[in-house]
């Protein structure tokens, strides 16, 4: 099927958090989209953005069965390692179920790591939930290594209150 | 002990390398660390820079017994969540360890989390070794969450050839 994967423009946001909230439902995890399609503009398409994102079109004759053409996306931003420098990093990668096993996903996530090696990153880094069998599968299939796994890295995060009173803890020195 | 926490300048990127070394010997993984003063200073002291850090310094008669007064470094930057918005990931913290127990690790963690919350980062986001007990009790204790151990999540990364690989894949379709 032809499909084109091109830069997201500012007017994709409302199908892009569409796919958000259609993954975050996979992930099982839904309660946790705390973002809109108005957020999601301000933070990517304003001057320095805080994200970049690629999305996957199907022309109009192959739209989704609820009259989807944008039917994939990959996020990604650069990080990077104080061991080895730039990195990309692919926060999302997602492809509607009625359009998995037609190389979607392979070509955003291609796509992302040409945008990677040509900014001279060395490593481009993702998350993976642990019962996610069948990403990890792809994922590894591709060359893909779990660090967690290998390694030992477990990820953390401060949030909400904890974040507030870190951030305060600052004030009072 | 006084001690200044302030923005890592272009000069100060050998002493940031140094403290690089320092801790991926720490992490027993030295021989990971393949970026050099020159690199770093290229990276993030440039137009779009790919890391912002902090420095701990402390005044000469406080030196260390090698004789360094840049004692302390905490290196970060903003990524994006598409759940929860914007980010602070903070990559690096690391104190010499003759420096120890007196608040520095947590002056630099404090305002790396006050410099995210006045960006309107909703998460402060790092990764730990799970063998690195003392650093994961000093985390938790300021009220970070272990989401690997909550939710799941694997940390991967393509390197090297499988990155060079995937990111050809898109060249032939």
């Amino acid at each position: 099927m032809e499909c084109v994967v091109r830069p997201c423009r500012a007017e994709d946001c409302v199908e892009v958090v569409r796919m958000i909230k259609e993954l975050a439902e996979f992930e099982k995890l839904p309660d946790q989209v705390q973002i809109n399609d108005q957020v999601l503009r301000e933070d990517g398409f304003a001057n320095d953005p805080f994200y970049r994102c690629l999305v996957a079109e199907v022309p109009p004759e192959h739209r989704s069965r609820d009259g989807h053409t944008v039917v994939g996306y990959g996020l990604y931003f650069f990080t990077y390692s104080t061991w080895k420098g730039r990195n990309i990093y692919m926060e999302d990668l997602y492809v509607m179920p009625e359009f998995r096993g037609k190389g979607i996903g392979k070509k955003l996530m291609s796509k992302i790591a040409e945008i990677g090696v040509e900014n001279r990153c060395t490593q481009m880094k993702f998350m993976v939930l642990d019962w996610n069998q069948a990403a990890i599968d792809f994922y590894q299939g591709q060359g893909a290594v779990d660090l967690t796994a290998a390694e030992g890295w477990h990820f953390f995060h401060f949030e909400g209150d904890a974040l507030e009173q870190l951030s305060q803890g600052q004030l009072g020195q």
